[in-house]
């Protein structure tokens, strides 16, 4: 290594940290406008963000950047790593034109704007016509990427979110799985049906129990409070930084179930933000290697670990500890019947584990024919009415219900959806996987007790950072690249037995 | 006004913009630390404000904007004192090398983290070397800040937090208080000990109460929570941006009238904040015109408006309503002797409204004398003791409750002091202006009406932003520069009949 490489790289790491510095300032005024902001600070805090933005999109784009970079040399595995993942924050960086950039902005935040009040009223005719404009920008942004990373236009959006997984990568995982819904729904519907319903637990449940219930519980899965806060917003999520995490939920005095499970969701996040390697905090190479990656640990604490029936026999005693009623309603079979229950629905977000993965792979194939100049945007309604009848047999009666569901393509986030199937996939996978590793993994779960996953899950996920590419990570951690026969498995023997 | 000077002022105010901006997401992430952040996210958080105030810095004192400076021509009383504060705060920026800068960011820093742990063990002898560095810093600093701007150096210190104010304005002022305090205070205390001794309301009063009963005073006051939040913090402070301003509080169930005045003290600062011209926002003309000035609208909501007869006597009710027990306690004379209180105390934040200048004559004439090099840091005991003596007649018994006691000097901040007593000196004066010009207006506090009040503030002193100098804007107030006859007419009234 010269000595001239070095510097270069001391500079650069130096420079991607100031970044990931203004980045994490950002992060927290974000956690604050969606948990704190009072309605009036919406315009100045909008402002704040843009300006953040503004200058570490400079800081990345600066002229010494290039120049830095083709001199750079660093060591060994972590290091070179790094100084790949700086290149590629670089050049994808440099690719989009500032006018671009901020057209791009302005046209998301109008489009999200007016989807905000149009989607109470299932007015997609107000929303078109921005959401053409999203849509004509994101081709021109995924045109740009693609010529400067040499990745199709759709396959450049989605590596925006989950780098190293390509649509050729996933078309056949969603065929596979498009095959076995078409067989197990019906089944699973069959076996719901054969068995008792499910007892309602009877409310009121106090908010403030279940905010001192749900902290504790994420303090069981590992969340240290001394470095995270759990507060409200409209929409839950986990925010922060790895120092200082935030996450969110929602709380209603009729149920507690969404609120319990949605906290556990988000303190999977949380811990994966939490583990990540600290002697490379502010560089690449120490950030969460993807948002398939990411949900994947969401989905492993939520889905894996705290609908398993090991896990929902300790939980039911301690929720009936807090909320009393009926004892019937907490027996971990019964929280099972509740909380694992399948059905034909419209909304993506209230879909069960079986079904969750058919709103995702019609948005897959609806957003990639956006992008490819396939489908107009006008023809999105009658195209998702069509695609769900095909996947679920069910055709949404208004577009609240179909189109306008989410904020994601109205934001201008175009290849996204794939994470959240790769994220479950892969946490069906990780938890194969955990389960033959660590021995005594599910009666531990029996006790309340996540540390041997969690413990697992630090070294095999959080550790690694980025420096391993997706299947790198899972191969590494699993023995495999991310297959969807776990998950498949997973539900059959949850779902189909 | 050629289209040179035009363009040059018109890129200026575009870049002033955006620092404001930064330093707005600065204020908000200093809030969070103080009432939201977990205490792990410390270290973090410490490098955000850090590479933000970095950011902010280098765009104030990058090369162009000298020229522009030099080229640029503003319109109107409001352009050219805006343009007048952009080279002003260029002026001070440039005048401090950028190692001076980081040198007393680090020792400031520093020294505020011995001191939090000395001042409990009343330990200044662990304190004294990093005070030492401190002092020597800002003493520096003072220098190179008196070059730039022709003040004397301890004048140039007091310009950072009080454009406009020399210590030759404060002398004769303090002066004349110390002669009045001497003839004042005994008769303030045989005028107290004549009167009947007050009735203490007994608690516990809920915490929950409180909080809503206060966010009502705030709201009474004006302070409007779509664009406002109220928060609990260790040291009460206002926060925010003018948009979205948060002020803070402490509760505790043992007592109500601290936190209570405490939020209609911060109250008042959020009131400026919010009442600032919104044609000038992120302009330098439109911030508030120093801390005097903004210690003046929190002092005259708190000590003037609130503390008044008027106000007690509807406050009264309002507070028994809430909190029940025996309504003697809560009667408007009771109150005023419960919460005009005079004694002779060791602890600034704890005085009453005679003895408070006192604590500041002390902290102005000491760090005078430190900056100048007429007293070492060693001999800051010493001379602590002697000079509340001279002042109080009394003389702590330690450290803590002398000169370890407020973190202004251990955080670097010399010439602040003032700022307190001339603001309430500025709230007494602004409020006899007010009850010439608002007819009314004690009746209406009689009614818990801040409105006709806040009303005259708005216009004579928010809405003005930087556009005058503090002497200026007391002169367009209130027909007069500052001048303490009013402060010691109000205590003659209050304390001394």
């Amino acid at each position: 290594m010269s000595d001239t490489s070095a510097t270069a790289y001391a500079r650069l790491k130096d420079r991607f940290a100031r970044i990931a510095t203004l980045n994490e300032a950002a992060a927290m005024l974000g956690w604050d406008a969606s948990a704190m902001m009072p309605p009036g600070g919406g315009a100045a805090r909008g402002e704040q963000l843009a300006v953040l933005a503004g200058v570490s999109h400079a800081m990345l784009v600066a002229p010494e950047v290039a120049g830095d970079l083709a001199a750079a040399g660093a060591e060994g595995a972590w290091g070179e790593a790094n100084l790949a993942l700086m290149r590629r924050a670089h050049r994808r960086a440099t690719a989009l034109p500032a006018d671009l950039v901020e057209a791009t902005a302005r046209a998301n935040s109008a489009c999200e704007k007016v989807w905000r009040e149009a989607r109470p009223r299932s007015d997609f005719a107000a929303v078109r016509p921005w959401l053409e404009e999203v849509v004509a920008l994101q081709r021109e942004t995924a045109a740009a990427l693609a010529g400067a990373t040499g990745l199709s236009p759709y396959d450049a959006l989605m590596d925006t979110y989950q780098p190293g997984i390509l649509a050729a990568d996933v078309e056949p995982v969603f065929a596979a799985y498009e095959a076995f819904l078409a067989e197990a729904l019906p089944r699973a519907e069959e076996v719901q049906a054969s068995r008792p319903a499910p007892v309602e637990p009877q409310g009121p449940f106090p908010v403030e129990v279940q905010r001192a219930l749900g902290r504790r519980l994420s303090e069981r899965a590992g969340l240290d409070y001394d470095h995270a806060r759990l507060d409200e917003s409209a929409h839950p999520f986990c925010g922060g930084t790895p120092t200082d995490v935030r996450i969110t939920t929602r709380y209603t005095p009729e149920a507690f179930g969404q609120a319990m499970l949605g906290i556990l969701h988000e303190t999977g996040h949380a811990l994966y933000e939490r583990g990540l390697p600290e002697a490379y905090a502010r560089q690449p190479v120490g950030e969460a290697a993807g948002m398939a990656a990411h949900e994947s640990q969401s989905l492993i604490i939520e889905m894996q670990a705290s609908r398993s029936d090991a896990f929902l026999s300790w939980l039911g005693p301690e929720l009936h500890a807090a909320f009393g009623g009926d004892p019937a309603a907490y027996a971990g079979a019964n929280l099972g019947r509740l909380w694992r229950r399948v059905g034909r629905g419209f909304i993506r977000v209230e879909a069960d584990e079986i079904t969750y993965p058919a709103h995702v792979i019609l948005r897959f194939r609806l957003e990639r024919a956006l992008i490819a100049g396939d489908l107009r945007v006008a023809e999105l309604p009658g195209a998702w009415g069509e695609g769900l009848q095909g996947l679920l047999g069910i055709i949404p009666p208004d577009d609240a219900r179909g189109c306008l569901q989410d904020i994601h393509w109205h934001d201008g986030a175009f290849g996204y959806f794939p994470s959240y199937t790769l994220g479950a996939m892969a946490a069906a996978q990780l938890m194969q996987a955990a389960r033959i590793a660590v021995p005594g993994l599910d009666e531990a779960l029996g006790r309340g007790d996540f540390a041997p996953l969690v413990g697992w899950l630090r070294v095999s996920i959080h550790e690694r950072g980025s420096l391993l590419g997706f299947q790198e990570l899972m191969t590494s951690a699993t023995g495999r690249p991310l297959d969807p026969s776990a998950f498949m498995e997973h539900l059959r023997a949850r779902y189909l037995t």
